[in-house]
């Protein structure tokens, strides 16, 4: 049996307590099923600041980089607003990505039918969506240098960020999300901001050469990102998969993730390429939620989204497709039983805390 | 009388169309009221190619520093999507932006009442809303250098925006924002990703002491772009007004736009430093909306976000502010009379074209 490490990086605010749920539901796959899953922690954010000084240790970094996947919870809080830049939380996560070269963000934005009424969105508009955003994760503007603060004098300060993307790049996360499509809908929209960045005009061309060379057969449509993040609000079912670079990919996917009402639920993976060899890819999961540190530690977290996050790992780094499929029906089983974290509440529901709904899925599971 | 000389750049798509009904707005203030505008007319974008080669020319440019105020139409279309990078019909915008120091970008979203029903949002959501949107326009990602794209032979290209803010460019526009929020519910929300970028951090600390130093009566927010952007689909009436810089101004600006159901009819004002002798700003006034190329030359283009562009124009240029209240009112009328253009047409409501818009809403003023 190929081995199955993971290492699990809680993190900070509702993090661990997320993470806790899907333990359970590692432990209980284990007695039940005989998975076999092997599990280390490490800490990283705030919480690894706090231990080492750093937002992720060498020996956490060097653990995540043999595991066969990383799940991450969420970094961060006003705890740590103040550290130095290099140390603040979010470096933790950011080094992982980078370390790990986990360049394919696959952020799905899905409408939970049960929770169709509660986005902000009407209801005609969101229901029964199901768009998949792939985002480069590894460059752009996150990583580019120079990246700095000029001390100019006379007061003057100059704050420098660098957005870089080679050829190589744009074709590996164009090649993930054509790929993705021929499994979905087939049809493939690619954000930027042509008609102002260079970078911009460089993704578009890449993206059509890649197009033509290898993936002919499915639709492509080129947007402005700008225009693309208004389409999303007006008519987002006109999107399947959506492939756009780390700071847009960044912005549409939250945007697209409140769409569906659904921010509390919705998870992550983060790949990086095959291994020539093994065909491996390092992998890590994460909720698109952050750390949430006002309601931390209080048992009312939803543990929704990290649990879908485990069942994208199932998913991806497993090939565990049967059980992928079985964990993902169970959180629309509980939701349509109607129970509900706090977040999602809504009237003639149940409220429940973060390990009942934890309970109820592994129940249903 | 001070001067009142406007130049009028219609650009290409449905500019033309909208400038038209302002160009009747504007003859039949000076018939009636005795305005005193005096007009001239220009070329930008892609007939400013067709004509001579650049997205404007010289000579346009220089007008458009002289005139007290600019009215911009809109640029682009497929036309002209293979004309070289320099000189695209964008780069026109971005010259008249840049030349002139336009460094402050006013977009406000409202939701006009009678439209409400009309967004992707549920109407209690964006009921009531009026928010403004203050993008930094001189700077940024736009203008950075270096810009450009490299080639690195064996088929790979490197494609390089910069990012790059001071210290002054951040205290300026953020001085515009907090003066034009004690104007309205005094309350500023500063956006930017400091998590992961330098100019970021910057941005931060340079609007807090800005708010510190001169502007402590102001309620001062400050959230990252991707929370920002999550909270104006999500509840957008917890804003009253939006500081950001140029890319996420652009990004966050349409999104609000289009939580309004009102795209069609949102105005901007792009304001440079007031004149140390005259105190006078340089200014262009233009729609939110783009060119929109497959409608242009029907004649059912909408043309009120023109035309509030235009009283936009009487509010910040002229001092006009009975005329522009009042123009604005005579917008707002005609909506609640029913009159719609195709873009924003509902059951049982009356369809009408271009001209017939204009028209009823200069019967109105
Ligand atoms: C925490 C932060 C660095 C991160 C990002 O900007 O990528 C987050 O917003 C995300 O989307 O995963
Ligand atoms: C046309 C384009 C260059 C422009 C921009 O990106 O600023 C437009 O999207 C806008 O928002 O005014």
């Amino acid at each position: 049996m190929a081995s199955k490490n993971l290492l699990l990086l809680a993190g900070d605010g509702i993090g661990p307590e997320a993470m806790a749920e899907v333990k359970k539901l590692i432990a209980a796959m284990n007695a039940k099923l005989g998975s076999g899953f092997v599990t280390d922690e490490g800490l990283v954010g705030g919480c690894a600041y706090d231990a080492h000084g750093a937002a992720i240790s060498d020996a956490d970094m060097e653990k995540a980089m043999a595991a066969d996947a990383v799940l991450f919870g969420a970094v961060g809080g006003p705890k740590w607003d103040k550290v130095p830049y290099e140390v603040r939380p979010e470096a933790g996560l950011l080094r992982l990505r980078k370390d790990m070269e986990l360049f394919a963000n696959l952020r799905p934005a899905i409408c939970y039918p049960a929770l169709a009424a509660s986005s902000s969105l009407k209801q005609e508009v969101v229901e029964g969506l199901d768009i998949l955003i792939v985002r480069e994760l590894t460059g752009g503007v996150y990583f580019g240098e120079p990246k700095q603060i000029i001390d100019l004098g006379n007061g003057q300060k100059r704050g420098i960020d660098t957005q870089v993307y080679d050829t190589f790049e744009i074709e590996r996360i164009s090649g993930v999300a054509f790929e993705l499509a021929r499994t979905r809908k087939n049809h493939v929209t690619s954000m930027e901001k042509r008609n102002v960045m260079k970078s911009g005009v460089l993704w578009n061309e890449v993206v059509s050469q890649t197009h033509k060379a290898r993936y002919a057969d499915v639709k492509l449509d080129h947007m402005l990102a700008d225009a693309g993040g208004m389409q999303l609000v007006r008519w987002p079912k006109q999107f399947d998969v959506i492939v756009t670079d780390n700071l847009f990919g960044d912005m549409l996917s939250d945007i697209a993730a409140m769409l569906t009402g659904s921010i509390g639920m919705l998870p992550s993976a983060s790949l990086g390429a095959p291994d020539v060899k093994t065909k491996k890819r390092k992998a890590l999961y994460e909720p698109v939620h952050g750390s949430a540190p006002d309601i931390a530690g209080q048992g009312i977290a939803n543990p929704i989204a990290m649990i879908a996050s485990f069942a994208m790992c199932l998913r991806y780094s497993f090939g565990m497709v049967a059980e992928a499929d079985k964990l993902e029906g169970a959180i629309a089983a509980v939701l349509d039983q109607g129970l509900r974290t706090k977040d999602i509440m809504s009237e003639g529901m149940t409220e429940v805390g973060t390990v009942e709904m934890g309970d109820a899925i592994i129940a249903k599971f």
